[in-house]
Protein backbone atom coordinates (compact mmCIF):
# COMPACT_ATOMS: atom_id res chain seq x y z
CA UNK A 1 0.00 0.00 0.00
CA UNK A 2 0.61 3.77 -0.34
CA UNK A 3 3.08 4.83 2.16
CA UNK A 4 2.59 7.50 4.72
CA UNK A 5 5.26 9.92 4.81
CA UNK A 6 6.28 11.74 7.85
CA UNK A 7 8.57 14.98 8.46
CA UNK A 8 10.08 14.63 11.59
CA UNK A 9 12.71 16.62 13.83
CA UNK A 10 13.40 15.29 17.15
CA UNK A 11 11.64 14.54 20.66
CA UNK A 12 8.03 15.35 18.92
CA UNK A 13 7.98 13.89 15.69
CA UNK A 14 9.80 10.53 16.88
CA UNK A 15 7.23 10.13 19.24
CA UNK A 16 4.55 10.81 16.40
CA UNK A 17 6.44 8.22 14.57
CA UNK A 18 6.22 5.41 16.89
CA UNK A 19 2.57 6.10 16.90
CA UNK A 20 2.57 5.57 13.74
CA UNK A 21 4.58 2.84 13.62
CA UNK A 22 1.94 0.90 15.39
CA UNK A 23 -0.76 1.78 13.17
CA UNK A 24 1.22 1.40 9.89
CA UNK A 25 4.38 -0.78 9.95
CA UNK A 26 6.54 -0.67 7.55
CA UNK A 27 3.75 1.51 5.39
CA UNK A 28 5.32 4.48 7.89
CA UNK A 29 8.04 6.36 5.89
CA UNK A 30 9.68 9.11 8.08
CA UNK A 31 11.81 12.16 6.64
CA UNK A 32 14.03 12.98 9.18
CA UNK A 33 16.21 16.50 9.56
CA UNK A 34 19.56 16.58 8.67
CA UNK A 35 20.29 20.40 9.31
CA UNK A 36 21.52 19.57 12.86
CA UNK A 37 23.71 17.15 11.88
CA UNK A 38 27.34 17.60 13.52
CA UNK A 39 30.57 16.13 12.88
CA UNK A 40 32.91 15.39 15.90
CA UNK A 41 35.14 12.99 17.66
CA UNK A 42 35.80 11.42 13.93
CA UNK A 43 31.71 10.45 14.14
CA UNK A 44 29.21 12.00 11.77
CA UNK A 45 26.11 12.53 14.14
CA UNK A 46 22.59 12.94 13.01
CA UNK A 47 20.73 13.26 15.77
CA UNK A 48 17.08 13.70 14.22
CA UNK A 49 17.48 10.48 12.24
CA UNK A 50 18.87 8.57 14.77
CA UNK A 51 16.22 9.81 17.59
CA UNK A 52 13.49 8.43 15.18
CA UNK A 53 15.23 5.49 14.91
CA UNK A 54 15.84 5.00 18.87
CA UNK A 55 12.26 5.66 19.27
CA UNK A 56 11.08 3.32 16.36
CA UNK A 57 13.36 0.60 18.23
CA UNK A 58 12.23 0.89 21.14
CA UNK A 59 16.01 1.82 22.55
CA UNK A 60 15.69 5.52 23.17
CA UNK A 61 16.88 6.35 27.05
CA UNK A 62 14.44 7.65 29.96
CA UNK A 63 16.64 11.06 29.28
CA UNK A 64 15.32 11.59 26.02
CA UNK A 65 18.13 11.41 24.10
CA UNK A 66 20.79 8.54 23.27
CA UNK A 67 20.21 4.65 23.53
CA UNK A 68 18.89 2.98 26.65
CA UNK A 69 21.65 1.69 28.86
CA UNK A 70 24.44 3.11 27.11
CA UNK A 71 27.73 4.14 28.77
CA UNK A 72 29.74 7.43 28.39
CA UNK A 73 33.09 5.73 28.95
CA UNK A 74 34.63 7.38 25.95
CA UNK A 75 33.66 11.09 26.61
CA UNK A 76 35.27 10.47 30.18
CA UNK A 77 38.32 9.67 28.42
CA UNK A 78 38.47 12.91 26.06
CA UNK A 79 37.48 15.27 28.93
CA UNK A 80 40.83 13.18 30.53
CA UNK A 81 42.43 14.28 27.67
CA UNK A 82 41.86 17.67 27.66
CA UNK A 83 39.13 17.44 25.05
CA UNK A 84 36.21 20.05 24.93
CA UNK A 85 33.55 17.56 25.12
CA UNK A 86 30.30 19.87 24.48
CA UNK A 87 28.08 17.28 22.83
CA UNK A 88 27.45 14.12 24.91
CA UNK A 89 27.63 10.61 23.06
CA UNK A 90 27.37 7.20 25.09
CA UNK A 91 29.52 4.32 23.57
CA UNK A 92 27.38 3.04 21.47
CA UNK A 93 25.79 6.35 20.25
CA UNK A 94 29.18 7.21 18.98
CA UNK A 95 29.94 3.60 17.38
CA UNK A 96 27.31 4.53 15.11
CA UNK A 97 28.59 7.72 14.30
CA UNK A 98 32.04 6.43 13.57
CA UNK A 99 30.23 4.23 11.40
CA UNK A 100 28.03 6.56 9.81
CA UNK A 101 31.53 8.47 8.82
CA UNK A 102 33.28 5.36 7.76
CA UNK A 103 30.59 4.95 5.23
CA UNK A 104 30.38 7.98 3.92
CA UNK A 105 33.89 8.50 3.98
CA UNK A 106 34.09 5.17 1.54
CA UNK A 107 31.43 7.71 -0.96
CA UNK A 108 28.26 5.45 0.86
CA UNK A 109 25.07 8.12 0.74
CA UNK A 110 23.88 9.31 3.65
CA UNK A 111 20.71 7.55 3.23
CA UNK A 112 22.18 4.91 3.12
CA UNK A 113 24.53 5.24 6.00
CA UNK A 114 21.38 5.90 7.62
CA UNK A 115 19.71 2.84 6.38
CA UNK A 116 22.20 0.62 8.07
CA UNK A 117 21.53 1.43 11.09
CA UNK A 118 17.70 1.68 10.69
CA UNK A 119 18.36 -1.87 9.70
CA UNK A 120 20.65 -2.83 12.87
CA UNK A 121 17.65 -1.90 15.07
CA UNK A 122 15.15 -3.95 13.45
CA UNK A 123 13.12 -1.30 12.78
CA UNK A 124 11.10 -2.12 10.04
CA UNK A 125 9.57 1.97 8.83
CA UNK A 126 12.11 3.47 6.43
CA UNK A 127 14.08 6.44 7.59
CA UNK A 128 15.10 8.94 5.17
CA UNK A 129 17.06 11.41 5.01
CA UNK A 130 15.82 14.90 2.40
CA UNK A 131 19.35 15.09 0.62
CA UNK A 132 22.54 13.18 0.95
CA UNK A 133 24.31 16.49 1.12
CA UNK A 134 24.91 18.84 3.62
CA UNK A 135 22.09 20.54 5.37
CA UNK A 136 23.00 22.92 8.15
CA UNK A 137 20.57 25.20 10.20
CA UNK A 138 22.63 28.17 11.67
CA UNK A 139 21.20 30.79 14.44
CA UNK A 140 21.75 33.74 15.01
CA UNK A 141 21.99 34.96 18.87
CA UNK A 142 23.20 37.73 20.89
CA UNK A 143 24.88 38.76 17.78
CA UNK A 144 26.34 35.30 16.89
CA UNK A 145 25.86 32.95 14.10
CA UNK A 146 26.35 29.07 15.64
CA UNK A 147 25.68 26.05 13.74
CA UNK A 148 22.15 24.50 15.61
CA UNK A 149 23.95 22.29 17.73
CA UNK A 150 26.25 24.88 19.12
CA UNK A 151 23.58 27.09 19.51
CA UNK A 152 21.60 24.21 21.80
CA UNK A 153 24.04 23.41 23.46
CA UNK A 154 26.68 26.00 24.19
CA UNK A 155 24.70 28.53 24.19
CA UNK A 156 21.80 27.11 25.86
CA UNK A 157 19.43 27.58 23.16
CA UNK A 158 19.08 31.00 24.81
CA UNK A 159 16.82 33.85 22.56
CA UNK A 160 16.05 36.07 21.54
CA UNK A 161 16.74 34.73 18.16
CA UNK A 162 17.98 37.07 15.33
CA UNK A 163 18.06 35.01 12.09
CA UNK A 164 17.69 31.18 11.36
CA UNK A 165 19.51 30.32 8.08
CA UNK A 166 19.46 26.55 6.56
CA UNK A 167 22.49 26.93 5.07
CA UNK A 168 24.11 24.60 1.85
CA UNK A 169 21.88 23.79 -1.46
CA UNK A 170 21.54 20.16 -1.05
CA UNK A 171 19.52 18.32 -3.83
CA UNK A 172 16.94 16.03 -2.73
CA UNK A 173 17.74 12.55 -2.12
CA UNK A 174 15.85 9.95 -4.87
CA UNK A 175 14.24 8.19 -1.69
CA UNK A 176 12.66 10.83 -0.39
CA UNK A 177 11.51 12.20 -3.58
CA UNK A 178 10.09 8.70 -4.43
CA UNK A 179 8.61 8.06 -1.23
CA UNK A 180 6.95 11.69 -1.47
CA UNK A 181 5.66 11.12 -5.06
CA UNK A 182 4.27 7.82 -4.11
CA UNK A 183 2.83 8.45 -0.57
CA UNK A 184 -0.87 8.57 0.23
CA UNK A 185 -0.54 11.63 3.29
CA UNK A 186 1.93 13.70 4.54
CA UNK A 187 1.88 13.93 7.81
CA UNK A 188 4.62 17.36 9.20
CA UNK A 189 5.43 16.22 12.50
CA UNK A 190 4.80 17.97 16.24
CA UNK A 191 8.49 19.33 15.93
CA UNK A 192 9.81 22.72 15.72
CA UNK A 193 8.16 24.17 12.74
CA UNK A 194 11.37 26.80 11.72
CA UNK A 195 14.53 24.57 12.88
CA UNK A 196 13.08 21.34 13.01
CA UNK A 197 10.94 20.93 9.71
CA UNK A 198 12.00 23.66 7.43
CA UNK A 199 14.95 22.28 6.88
CA UNK A 200 13.67 19.47 5.44
CA UNK A 201 11.30 21.97 3.23
CA UNK A 202 14.37 23.59 2.33
CA UNK A 203 15.13 20.64 0.13
CA UNK A 204 11.80 19.11 -0.64
CA UNK A 205 8.65 22.10 -0.23
CA UNK A 206 8.29 22.27 -3.66
CA UNK A 207 7.83 18.24 -3.86
CA UNK A 208 5.60 18.12 -1.01
CA UNK A 209 3.49 20.57 -2.30
CA UNK A 210 3.75 19.06 -5.76
CA UNK A 211 2.24 15.54 -4.15
CA UNK A 212 -0.42 14.46 -4.74
CA UNK A 213 -1.31 13.32 -1.09
CA UNK A 214 -3.07 15.43 1.41
CA UNK A 215 -0.68 16.96 3.79
CA UNK A 216 -1.62 17.95 6.99
CA UNK A 217 0.48 19.16 9.95
CA UNK A 218 0.68 18.40 13.90
CA UNK A 219 1.11 21.04 16.35
CA UNK A 220 4.02 21.34 18.57
CA UNK A 221 2.06 23.29 20.78
CA UNK A 222 -0.05 21.26 23.93
CA UNK A 223 -1.86 23.30 25.39
CA UNK A 224 -0.58 26.22 23.96
CA UNK A 225 2.77 25.12 25.88
CA UNK A 226 5.83 24.48 23.85
CA UNK A 227 7.24 20.87 25.51
CA UNK A 228 10.59 21.04 24.50
CA UNK A 229 13.70 23.04 22.23
CA UNK A 230 13.27 26.92 21.30
CA UNK A 231 10.70 26.82 19.56
CA UNK A 232 9.09 29.65 21.28
CA UNK A 233 11.95 32.09 20.69
CA UNK A 234 11.63 30.34 16.72
CA UNK A 235 7.93 31.69 16.38
CA UNK A 236 8.37 34.73 17.98
CA UNK A 237 11.55 35.42 15.91
CA UNK A 238 9.45 34.46 12.45
CA UNK A 239 6.64 36.76 13.76
CA UNK A 240 4.22 34.28 15.00
CA UNK A 241 1.84 33.63 17.63
CA UNK A 242 2.31 30.84 20.18
CA UNK A 243 -1.09 29.07 18.92
CA UNK A 244 -2.68 27.39 16.18
CA UNK A 245 -2.92 30.66 14.21
CA UNK A 246 0.73 30.87 14.18
CA UNK A 247 1.40 27.52 13.32
CA UNK A 248 -1.19 27.09 10.37
CA UNK A 249 0.31 30.74 9.07
CA UNK A 250 3.51 29.22 9.34
CA UNK A 251 2.35 26.00 6.93
CA UNK A 252 0.21 28.43 5.15
CA UNK A 253 0.01 26.93 1.32
CA UNK A 254 1.39 23.85 2.52
CA UNK A 255 -0.92 22.17 4.59
CA UNK A 256 -4.33 20.98 3.93
CA UNK A 257 -5.02 20.54 7.54
CA UNK A 258 -3.57 20.70 10.77
CA UNK A 259 -4.50 18.55 13.74
CA UNK A 260 -4.04 20.69 16.96
CA UNK A 261 -5.95 21.14 20.70
CA UNK A 262 -6.92 24.82 19.59
CA UNK A 263 -8.68 25.28 16.62
CA UNK A 264 -7.76 28.27 13.81
CA UNK A 265 -9.82 29.71 11.23
CA UNK A 266 -6.67 29.68 8.43
CA UNK A 267 -6.76 25.71 7.53
CA UNK A 268 -9.12 22.85 8.32
CA UNK A 269 -8.62 22.31 12.09
CA UNK A 270 -9.02 18.54 13.12
CA UNK A 271 -9.29 19.62 17.10
CA UNK A 272 -8.37 16.55 19.38
CA UNK A 273 -5.34 16.52 22.31
CA UNK A 274 -1.81 16.47 21.05
CA UNK A 275 0.09 15.69 24.15
CA UNK A 276 2.27 12.02 22.88
CA UNK A 277 3.91 10.84 26.71
CA UNK A 278 2.45 7.91 26.67
CA UNK A 279 2.52 4.85 24.37
CA UNK A 280 -1.19 4.53 23.82
CA UNK A 281 -1.61 8.60 23.58
CA UNK A 282 0.92 8.56 20.27
CA UNK A 283 -1.22 5.54 19.00
CA UNK A 284 -4.30 7.19 20.04
CA UNK A 285 -3.02 10.82 17.59
CA UNK A 286 -1.68 8.88 15.37
CA UNK A 287 -5.09 7.06 14.49
CA UNK A 288 -6.69 10.15 14.31
CA UNK A 289 -3.83 11.82 12.00
CA UNK A 290 -4.77 8.77 9.64
CA UNK A 291 -8.50 9.48 9.75
CA UNK A 292 -7.81 13.18 9.30
CA UNK A 293 -5.92 12.57 6.37
CA UNK A 294 -8.06 10.19 4.89
CA UNK A 295 -11.28 12.61 5.45
CA UNK A 296 -9.11 14.91 3.42
CA UNK A 297 -8.22 12.73 0.74
CA UNK B 1 70.38 13.57 35.83
CA UNK B 2 70.68 12.10 32.59
CA UNK B 3 68.18 9.45 31.67
CA UNK B 4 67.94 6.53 31.50
CA UNK B 5 66.23 5.07 27.75
CA UNK B 6 64.47 2.18 27.43
CA UNK B 7 63.47 1.09 23.47
CA UNK B 8 59.87 -0.82 24.33
CA UNK B 9 57.87 -3.34 22.43
CA UNK B 10 54.64 -4.12 23.88
CA UNK B 11 54.26 -6.80 27.11
CA UNK B 12 57.78 -7.31 28.17
CA UNK B 13 59.22 -3.85 27.76
CA UNK B 14 56.20 -2.17 29.54
CA UNK B 15 56.78 -4.68 32.48
CA UNK B 16 60.65 -3.39 32.68
CA UNK B 17 59.57 0.11 32.04
CA UNK B 18 57.46 -0.05 34.92
CA UNK B 19 59.87 -1.65 37.29
CA UNK B 20 62.67 1.01 35.62
CA UNK B 21 60.19 4.03 36.87
CA UNK B 22 59.81 2.57 40.47
CA UNK B 23 63.57 3.16 40.52
CA UNK B 24 64.16 6.70 38.15
CA UNK B 25 60.30 8.30 38.37
CA UNK B 26 61.05 11.21 35.45
CA UNK B 27 64.42 10.14 34.60
CA UNK B 28 63.02 7.28 33.04
CA UNK B 29 62.24 7.66 29.16
CA UNK B 30 60.74 4.94 26.75
CA UNK B 31 60.70 5.12 22.96
CA UNK B 32 58.26 2.66 22.14
CA UNK B 33 57.57 1.07 18.68
CA UNK B 34 55.16 2.26 16.26
CA UNK B 35 55.71 -0.03 13.78
CA UNK B 36 52.40 -1.86 15.03
CA UNK B 37 50.13 1.41 14.66
CA UNK B 38 47.11 1.09 12.74
CA UNK B 39 44.11 3.03 11.90
CA UNK B 40 40.05 2.29 12.36
CA UNK B 41 37.19 2.91 13.07
CA UNK B 42 38.39 6.82 12.83
CA UNK B 43 40.60 6.24 15.53
CA UNK B 44 44.71 6.35 15.13
CA UNK B 45 45.48 3.43 17.34
CA UNK B 46 49.19 3.02 18.51
CA UNK B 47 49.32 -0.35 20.72
CA UNK B 48 52.55 -0.20 22.03
CA UNK B 49 53.12 3.22 23.11
CA UNK B 50 49.94 2.71 24.91
CA UNK B 51 50.32 -0.30 26.31
CA UNK B 52 53.71 1.19 27.92
CA UNK B 53 51.42 3.98 29.71
CA UNK B 54 48.95 1.70 31.29
CA UNK B 55 51.61 0.01 32.18
CA UNK B 56 53.21 3.03 33.85
CA UNK B 57 49.70 4.36 34.93
CA UNK B 58 48.94 0.99 36.70
CA UNK B 59 45.69 1.39 34.52
CA UNK B 60 46.44 -2.04 32.21
CA UNK B 61 43.69 -4.70 32.52
CA UNK B 62 44.61 -8.00 34.18
CA UNK B 63 43.93 -9.24 30.33
CA UNK B 64 47.14 -7.61 29.52
CA UNK B 65 46.00 -5.54 26.65
CA UNK B 66 43.77 -2.13 27.46
CA UNK B 67 42.49 -0.24 30.25
CA UNK B 68 41.36 -1.88 33.38
CA UNK B 69 37.64 -2.09 33.58
CA UNK B 70 37.19 -0.50 30.35
CA UNK B 71 33.63 -1.17 28.50
CA UNK B 72 33.39 -2.58 25.08
CA UNK B 73 30.19 -1.04 24.28
CA UNK B 74 31.02 1.05 21.19
CA UNK B 75 32.73 -2.20 19.34
CA UNK B 76 29.30 -4.13 20.62
CA UNK B 77 27.74 -1.55 18.47
CA UNK B 78 29.68 -1.57 15.55
CA UNK B 79 29.56 -5.50 15.08
CA UNK B 80 25.99 -4.58 15.36
CA UNK B 81 25.77 -2.47 12.29
CA UNK B 82 28.15 -5.15 10.70
CA UNK B 83 31.21 -4.18 10.63
CA UNK B 84 34.02 -6.21 10.94
CA UNK B 85 35.26 -5.70 14.15
CA UNK B 86 38.79 -7.98 14.12
CA UNK B 87 40.45 -4.96 16.36
CA UNK B 88 38.61 -4.77 19.24
CA UNK B 89 39.11 -1.68 21.67
CA UNK B 90 37.61 -0.47 24.92
CA UNK B 91 35.71 2.67 25.06
CA UNK B 92 38.22 4.29 26.51
CA UNK B 93 40.61 3.04 24.36
CA UNK B 94 38.79 3.93 21.46
CA UNK B 95 38.58 7.34 22.47
CA UNK B 96 42.26 7.52 23.16
CA UNK B 97 42.54 6.49 19.58
CA UNK B 98 40.03 8.69 18.22
CA UNK B 99 42.11 11.82 20.51
CA UNK B 100 45.43 10.58 18.94
CA UNK B 101 43.82 10.67 15.13
CA UNK B 102 41.95 14.53 15.64
CA UNK B 103 45.37 15.82 16.99
CA UNK B 104 47.02 14.45 13.87
CA UNK B 105 44.52 15.50 11.41
CA UNK B 106 45.01 18.78 12.70
CA UNK B 107 48.40 18.56 12.48
CA UNK B 108 50.26 17.58 15.73
CA UNK B 109 53.07 15.51 15.74
CA UNK B 110 52.88 12.02 16.85
CA UNK B 111 55.10 12.69 19.79
CA UNK B 112 52.60 15.33 20.70
CA UNK B 113 49.44 13.06 20.95
CA UNK B 114 51.49 10.54 22.32
CA UNK B 115 52.55 13.06 25.03
CA UNK B 116 48.80 14.22 25.56
CA UNK B 117 48.24 10.59 26.46
CA UNK B 118 51.11 10.21 28.73
CA UNK B 119 49.97 13.31 30.50
CA UNK B 120 46.46 12.97 30.62
CA UNK B 121 47.42 9.39 32.66
CA UNK B 122 49.81 11.12 35.45
CA UNK B 123 52.85 9.45 34.24
CA UNK B 124 56.00 11.07 35.47
CA UNK B 125 58.25 9.51 32.84
CA UNK B 126 57.84 10.84 28.88
CA UNK B 127 56.51 8.24 26.53
CA UNK B 128 58.51 9.23 23.23
CA UNK B 129 57.80 7.40 19.39
CA UNK B 130 60.87 6.36 17.54
CA UNK B 131 59.63 8.74 14.43
CA UNK B 132 56.59 11.43 13.55
CA UNK B 133 56.23 9.69 10.59
CA UNK B 134 54.51 6.24 9.57
CA UNK B 135 56.85 3.38 10.11
CA UNK B 136 54.90 0.10 10.03
CA UNK B 137 55.96 -3.69 10.36
CA UNK B 138 55.08 -6.42 7.35
CA UNK B 139 54.90 -10.10 7.84
CA UNK B 140 54.67 -12.37 5.16
CA UNK B 141 53.56 -16.39 6.34
CA UNK B 142 52.09 -18.54 4.11
CA UNK B 143 52.41 -16.59 1.13
CA UNK B 144 50.74 -13.44 2.37
CA UNK B 145 51.82 -9.99 3.51
CA UNK B 146 50.33 -8.55 6.01
CA UNK B 147 50.58 -5.70 8.13
CA UNK B 148 51.59 -6.44 11.38
CA UNK B 149 48.41 -6.23 13.70
CA UNK B 150 46.56 -8.01 10.87
CA UNK B 151 49.12 -10.95 10.79
CA UNK B 152 48.62 -11.25 14.56
CA UNK B 153 45.16 -10.83 15.02
CA UNK B 154 43.69 -12.28 12.17
CA UNK B 155 46.39 -14.55 11.65
CA UNK B 156 46.58 -15.54 15.01
CA UNK B 157 50.85 -14.79 14.81
CA UNK B 158 51.04 -18.26 12.63
CA UNK B 159 54.10 -18.82 11.31
CA UNK B 160 56.34 -20.27 10.13
CA UNK B 161 57.16 -16.59 9.15
CA UNK B 162 58.63 -15.89 5.73
CA UNK B 163 59.70 -12.38 5.71
CA UNK B 164 59.90 -9.48 7.47
CA UNK B 165 59.93 -5.87 6.57
CA UNK B 166 59.29 -2.28 8.02
CA UNK B 167 57.56 -0.02 5.50
CA UNK B 168 58.53 3.85 5.55
CA UNK B 169 61.63 6.10 5.66
CA UNK B 170 60.27 7.75 8.61
CA UNK B 171 62.88 10.33 9.94
CA UNK B 172 63.56 10.53 13.63
CA UNK B 173 61.44 12.44 16.15
CA UNK B 174 63.51 15.30 17.42
CA UNK B 175 62.88 14.26 21.08
CA UNK B 176 63.90 10.58 20.60
CA UNK B 177 67.16 11.79 19.27
CA UNK B 178 67.54 13.94 22.13
CA UNK B 179 67.13 11.96 24.33
CA UNK B 180 69.49 9.41 23.41
CA UNK B 181 72.22 11.55 22.66
CA UNK B 182 71.46 12.93 26.37
CA UNK B 183 71.18 9.15 27.98
CA UNK B 184 73.01 7.80 30.93
CA UNK B 185 72.16 4.15 30.10
CA UNK B 186 70.04 2.44 27.29
CA UNK B 187 68.39 -0.38 27.76
CA UNK B 188 66.70 -2.73 24.99
CA UNK B 189 63.56 -4.05 26.54
CA UNK B 190 62.47 -7.89 26.59
CA UNK B 191 60.34 -7.34 23.78
CA UNK B 192 60.44 -9.49 20.29
CA UNK B 193 63.76 -8.07 18.85
CA UNK B 194 62.56 -7.85 15.58
CA UNK B 195 59.06 -6.98 15.02
CA UNK B 196 59.31 -5.13 18.31
CA UNK B 197 62.59 -3.49 18.77
CA UNK B 198 63.91 -3.87 15.36
CA UNK B 199 61.20 -1.37 13.62
CA UNK B 200 62.69 1.31 16.13
CA UNK B 201 66.45 0.48 15.36
CA UNK B 202 64.84 1.17 11.69
CA UNK B 203 64.79 4.93 12.86
CA UNK B 204 67.27 5.06 15.54
CA UNK B 205 69.63 2.30 15.09
CA UNK B 206 72.23 5.16 14.19
CA UNK B 207 72.05 7.52 16.69
CA UNK B 208 71.92 4.32 19.81
CA UNK B 209 75.01 3.04 18.15
CA UNK B 210 76.91 6.84 18.37
CA UNK B 211 75.59 7.63 21.76
CA UNK B 212 77.86 7.69 24.55
CA UNK B 213 76.01 5.57 26.94
CA UNK B 214 76.08 2.11 26.98
CA UNK B 215 73.62 -0.01 25.58
CA UNK B 216 72.14 -3.18 27.46
CA UNK B 217 69.47 -5.74 25.79
CA UNK B 218 67.36 -7.39 28.41
CA UNK B 219 66.42 -10.57 26.90
CA UNK B 220 63.37 -11.73 26.00
CA UNK B 221 63.37 -15.64 27.01
CA UNK B 222 62.99 -16.65 30.39
CA UNK B 223 64.66 -20.46 30.67
CA UNK B 224 64.48 -20.55 27.08
CA UNK B 225 60.60 -19.70 26.64
CA UNK B 226 59.23 -17.15 25.27
CA UNK B 227 56.16 -15.75 26.95
CA UNK B 228 54.17 -14.33 24.63
CA UNK B 229 53.85 -13.66 20.77
CA UNK B 230 55.54 -14.66 17.82
CA UNK B 231 59.21 -14.26 19.04
CA UNK B 232 60.09 -18.16 18.36
CA UNK B 233 58.94 -17.91 14.72
CA UNK B 234 60.88 -14.58 14.11
CA UNK B 235 64.01 -15.95 16.00
CA UNK B 236 63.72 -18.75 13.89
CA UNK B 237 63.14 -16.64 10.08
CA UNK B 238 66.03 -14.56 11.51
CA UNK B 239 68.25 -17.38 11.66
CA UNK B 240 69.04 -17.43 14.93
CA UNK B 241 68.83 -19.73 18.14
CA UNK B 242 65.90 -19.25 20.87
CA UNK B 243 68.62 -18.85 23.42
CA UNK B 244 71.02 -16.22 25.17
CA UNK B 245 73.72 -16.72 21.74
CA UNK B 246 70.37 -16.16 19.34
CA UNK B 247 69.59 -12.65 21.15
CA UNK B 248 73.18 -11.45 21.54
CA UNK B 249 73.35 -12.53 17.44
CA UNK B 250 70.88 -10.42 16.38
CA UNK B 251 71.69 -7.41 18.55
CA UNK B 252 75.89 -7.31 17.68
CA UNK B 253 77.88 -4.52 17.40
CA UNK B 254 74.89 -2.59 18.98
CA UNK B 255 75.18 -3.94 22.77
CA UNK B 256 77.58 -3.25 25.20
CA UNK B 257 75.82 -6.50 27.81
CA UNK B 258 73.12 -8.58 28.05
CA UNK B 259 70.78 -9.27 30.95
CA UNK B 260 69.52 -12.63 30.74
CA UNK B 261 69.10 -16.16 32.52
CA UNK B 262 71.39 -18.03 30.46
CA UNK B 263 74.92 -16.68 29.59
CA UNK B 264 76.49 -16.21 26.38
CA UNK B 265 79.84 -16.22 25.27
CA UNK B 266 79.09 -13.59 22.74
CA UNK B 267 78.99 -10.57 24.92
CA UNK B 268 79.50 -9.85 28.73
CA UNK B 269 76.35 -11.53 30.28
CA UNK B 270 74.61 -10.40 33.85
CA UNK B 271 73.00 -13.70 34.55
CA UNK B 272 70.14 -13.35 36.32
CA UNK B 273 66.31 -14.00 36.31
CA UNK B 274 64.33 -11.58 34.32
CA UNK B 275 61.46 -13.02 34.94
CA UNK B 276 59.01 -9.97 35.01
CA UNK B 277 55.59 -11.17 36.99
CA UNK B 278 55.22 -9.19 39.71
CA UNK B 279 56.09 -5.87 41.38
CA UNK B 280 58.92 -7.07 43.24
CA UNK B 281 60.07 -8.70 40.43
CA UNK B 282 60.02 -6.28 37.74
CA UNK B 283 61.57 -3.87 40.32
CA UNK B 284 64.24 -6.29 41.06
CA UNK B 285 65.72 -6.75 37.54
CA UNK B 286 65.01 -2.81 36.73
CA UNK B 287 67.50 -3.01 39.17
CA UNK B 288 69.97 -5.43 38.41
CA UNK B 289 69.52 -3.45 34.63
CA UNK B 290 70.75 -0.02 35.85
CA UNK B 291 73.92 -1.44 38.60
CA UNK B 292 74.81 -3.27 35.37
CA UNK B 293 75.04 -0.25 32.82
CA UNK B 294 76.61 1.61 35.41
CA UNK B 295 78.97 -0.91 36.21
CA UNK B 296 79.97 -1.12 32.04
CA UNK B 297 80.14 2.78 31.53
Amino acid sequence: MAPVVLLAGGTGGAKLARGLLDELGSELVVIANTGDDVELYGAYVSPDPDLVIFWLAGAIDERGWGLAGDTFAAMDQLRALGQDVWFNLGDRDLAIGLHRARRLAAGARLTEATDDIRRAFGVPARVLVPSDEPLRSWVKARGAWRPFQEFMIRDRGEGPIENIEVRGDPRPAPEALSALASARAIVIGPSNPILSIDPILAVLGEPVRSAAAPVVAVSPLVRGQVLKGPTAACLAWAGHTQDSDGIAEHYEGLIDGLIADQRTDLVTTLETDVELSTPAARRRVARAVLDFTTALA
